[in-house]
This record gives structure tokens, sequence and C-alpha cells, in this order.
């Protein structure tokens, strides 16, 4: 199956990104060229997705590093440090971004004092294509295991984009609906258009749409009425953080998915690496929800849609417990109750 | 306690109406001198919300006669029962528009064959600032009963615009917050912006910041958050239709709040007039939705937010089932559990 979507790229010294802020009307690039760029591009979301943050930030460190090659080692291995260090700073709820950055400072951490900064940044490039590459497989196995549980005819609703956009390119909780295309089944995709953002009606609704699969927005209050309706068959959502409890935070709405499809008795899977698991987190309420500007509420394309000095709450995350979850299909197989064992096994 | 606002006013030989599309950047203001135009005005949502739909609904056959008071008798009752059926044919939801145009035809049905016009039209007139009168008297009592559920230090959360702009001027679920308000309560109120056309983020907003009262807007995927953090102590919302078994249609999204809200028990009420309970309909399942336009969903302010080609659903209104209902603020009492024997008392 061919990659769907290439949302970030190694060129060498630079990484070539889509930047997403301009689909669906254009595709855009940005080329970044040290770990500045990168974590300004994290912050902005011209970049987005659990797993393709945690991607982006380690290729961050790795173009960093070609910048100092010929440094000394201590300015070298500083710059490092600050390079993780900025990275880590972006955004606080996706547990990619840490898992990513820990495997960088693992390599760094494997050169002895006064070691060759050039023979360290190639470690590290080649780490960071390593997680590139180990998504890429990962998104193919979790598509593998879950487009298993999408049948003929059937209706899928996602929330948010957790797509090839989100990923390396086969997405995390699109990768099964891309498997299942590729096999031939026919069903259709509900999008929740994910306010305030809106990656499901601009970035899930391109990457499907491009593929040939049938694909309809909805607004993200409509789910309630079609879960209730019996219009969905299957929910598959991704996750920026999944605790050893099975609690999960992922893009806020998703929260009240989980509750109507649970009330409806509709499936509901999480898709996503096992680097997502924090196993250093016991519950949900232990997970920091990273809280946005108003004005992503208050603003869209450039129109403000409330009064002035209206002030607006701006959540980016909510956490979902473990008993509204079906499963978690990850690279590794489909995890059920009780996650708490299962998910550490 | 002043009306909080005048979204309808009987100039004689008119209708004049707030265009709530121009909100909240602009108040102006529509003068419908017809049937015709009263009916496009509600089908193109110039105004919207089931009573003052209901109130716009009279007001529209009570203008139209106007117009005909020097016709014959059998064109004058022609014209009267063209208008109730064009105005009839508006909205398919909102019990609120068949119970007033119900009454104008009862008005009608009193004149025996070859009445005088002006009479029969003096009295539609009447009828139609009576629904009007009796809406206001309703929002106060509503307000007066429902006020004493918000304690100082609460916090309210709202869905869609329940408020003066829905009504001849008080609200259903707003009235208790303009009560509350002049009872010197002090109280925050959470707004649902409530896609896809944002009457939370432009019209609850507007009218309660008016008002001097403290609104946030969030989008309504954070609404289950809130609930489940403990940030509301409050739901209120309105009702476009009640069945006798206490399920309701409401804007869309009402239904995830009402979910949620019970599972992290706090109380969810529901205010709206007795006009509102449909006694011919049982379940909520019996209750028309109606599907609006893609459009709503896909354009924002002029930009479209989707791919080309990709289409949207667009139902504009949910059933949220009894069993998730704390109580009913009408203005004839608090209804409470069984629903099916009190809403009928």
């Amino acid at each position: 199956m061919e990659v769907p979507v290439k949302p970030i790229e190694w060129l060498g010294d630079s990484v070539r990104i889509i930047d997403q802020r301009c689909l669906p009307d254009r595709e855009c690039h940005l080329d970044l060229e040290d770990a500045g760029e990168v974590a300004g591009a994290i912050r902005d979301m011209a970049l987005r997705g659990a797993p393709l943050i945690g991607i982006a930030a380690a290729m961050g460190v790795a173009v960093e590093s070609r910048r100092w090659v010929s440094a000394s080692w201590r300015d070298f291995s500083l710059r490092m440090e600050d390079a993780v260090q900025l990275l880590r700073s972006t955004r606080p709820t996706a547990g990619n971004l840490f898992w990513a950055l820990e495997r960088m400072k693992g390599v760094l951490a494997g050169f002895p004092e006064e070691a060759v900064p050039r023979a360290c940044s190639d470690a590290l490039v080649g780490e960071a294509l390593k997680i590139y590459e180990e998504d890429l497989e990962t998104g193919r196995e979790m598509g593998r295991i879950g487009g298993d549980l999408i049948k003929e005819g059937f209706a899928v609703l996602t929330h948010c984009n957790a797509g090839g956009l989100a990923t390396s390119g086969y997405g995390t909780a699109l990768a099964p609906v891309y498997v299942a295309r590729a096999r031939g089944i026919g069903f259709r995709v509900y999008a929740d258009e994910t306010r305030p953002l809106l990656q499901g009606a601009r970035l899930t609704a391109w990457e499907l749409h491009n593929a040939g699969i049938d694909v309809t927005v909805i607004c993200d209050s409509a789910s309630h009425l079609l879960l209730s309706k019996g219009m969905v068959d299957l929910v598959l959502v991704g996750a920026d953080r999944i605790t050893v409890s099975g609690d999960f935070a992922n893009k806020i709405g998703t929260l009240g998915v989980a509750r109507s499809a649970a009330a409806a008795g509709v499936p509901f899977y999480v898709v996503a690496p096992t680097s997502t698991i924090d196993f250093a987190l016991d519950r949900g309420e232990d997970i920091p929800i990273e809280e946005r500007e108003a004005s992503e509420v208050t603003v869209i394309s450039g129109t403000r849609i409330t009064p002035l000095d209206v002030p607006a709450y701006n959540p980016a995350f909510d956490v979902t417990p473990a008993e509204l979850v079906t499963g978690f299909i990850t690279e590794k197989g489909l995890v059920t109750q009780p996650f708490r064992a299962n998910l550490s096994g």
C-alpha cells in the first residue's frame, strides 16, 4: 500500500513539512533549518498530531546537530541539550514528543566526553530517521489490525485528524481506513469537523477525499445524534497520551463522542502506537491539559465570531476514562480490558 | 425587571425584527410587510428560537390580514388560509410555530361566513399581540422559578441561544439568568458556541454581555470536559418540541451535553413554555428533525472550511431522552419525574 500523504521529509540539512495551516485550500511546504524553526512549527501548529510531533522533534534535534558538526564537543553537546529543551517546551500533552526526545537524548548520552560532533550528529540523524521509519511500519501494522474491524457497508466516525497528516503518512485512526480501502471494502467515514482548528473538516476530509474514500463532514455536536440513531458502526480515534490504566487524552471533544458511543453500544477504538503510552502516568487526571489562545475560538478564518470583550476558554484536549474504550489498537496488537495488565504486556 | 432585548415589535402595518444574522457585529432591523416576508425571515433564520418563531408566525398572519381588509370575505379568508399554510411550511421542528398558527386559525374559524374582513383582521392582530404579551409574562414567570436554581458562585452552562433573542425578550433558558442577575446573585455563564450557525458565540454572548453578565464562550466539544471536571453547577437549555414522555428536541448538540451532565451528576433543566409541549407526540423518535443546507457547515463567514466536493450532513436538532432531564421549567412551575403524568397535569 502506497503512503497516502507525506507530511514530513528529511532533506539532509533541512526538514520539509506540509504547512497544514494552508490546507485544504493549498498544499504549501516549509523548509525548517534549525531546532528553533522546528519548535516554532510545532508550537504554531504548522504540523500537529502526536506521532508527527514526535518525529518532527527528533528531526529538529537532528537538523540542529548538522549545524554544529565543526564545533567543539562541549559547544555541540550544550547546543543539543538546548535544542531538546526548546523542543520539549512546545506542546505539553503529546506523549510522543517526550518519548522521541528521550530517544534522541539517549543517543547523545551514548557518546563519551570529547567525542566527535560529526559522528554524534550522524547517529542523531540516524535515530530520527529510524523513528520516522518505525512510524511508517507502525502505521502499516495498526492499519492491518484495525482494518479487520471495518466491514462492508460500515459507517466509521472519527474525530480530529489522526490520519497520515498526524504521522509519517499512514495515520493512526485512519490507517485501518486506508487498509480497508486497499482491501476493496465499501464503507463511509463521518469526520467531526473538530473545532476550534477544524482539523476534521480541513485535514481528515482532505486526505480521505484525495484517497478516494467517501467522507462526509459533520459538526462536532452532531456525532451524538448519528450515534444515537444507529448511523455509525465503529468509532476510531487517535490519542495524544495514554496512561497505564487506559484513560487517555485526545483532542477536545473525544470524551463526548466516547460517552455517546458507549450509550449507543457502538465500538469505540483508540488507535495509537505504543510510544503514546506514558508508563509514568497512572490515571487520566495526571495528564497535563494544554490550554490554547482564546483567539482560536473567537476568530475563524480571520473573522471574529464573538462580541468584542467576551472571553473564550480553549482547552485543547480532554481525557476519556478507560471504561468508555472498547480497545486500543497498537502496532503490537489489539489490547482489550483489563487495560492495566494488557497495556503493559 | 426591564426586558433585556426586543427581537420583535408590532408596528401596526409591519413587523420590525432584529436581523439576527447581523449580530454581534451590528444591530440591524428588518420591517416585514406581509406573510411572505415573515415566512422568508423565519426560513432564512433572520429570526430564530422556537417561541419567537411562534410569535413571528402569528404576527405574519396578522400583518397579512391588514392588507386585505377591503377585500371580499371569500378572498380575505382564502388569503388567510394561504398565509397560515405558507408560514407553517417554514420550519418543521419548532412546536410553537404550529401552536401559534392553530391559535390564529381558531380566531379565523370563530368568524361566520361573510363576516367583515376588518373585524376579523382586528381580532387576528389582537390574538398575535396576546401571544406576544403572554410570552413576555411566560418569560418572567420561568425566570422567577428557574432563578431559584442559580446560587452564588455558580457556573451555568447553556447551549445555543434560548435567550431574549429566541423569544419576546426575556428568553427561556436565559430568563432565570436575567432574574438571578436582577436579584444580585454572582455567577458566571459558559455559552457553547453552537455550530454550525454559532448562536451561542454570536447571540447568547451578545445579549448576556450587554446585560453585564459574566459570559465565556467555549467550543461545543469542550462542554464534556467542563462537566467532567466539576466546572459547571447547572445546565439550562431551551426546547423546540417536548413530547408527553419528556423526550425533547433542541438544537443539535443538546443530547451530548445532557449525557455528559448526567454522567457528572450536574442538574440539567429544560426551560420552555407549555406551548412547546406537543400533546400529539408520545416519544422523541416521533419528532421530525429538520436537515439544513450543507453550506451552513462547510462555509463560515464566507470562507469555505472543507475541501471542494466533500459533502456535509447538517441535522439542525437532536432529541434528548427524558431520563437525562432533571426537570422542565415552564410558566406553570417546575415539572419533575414522572414526566408523562406531570407534563400533562
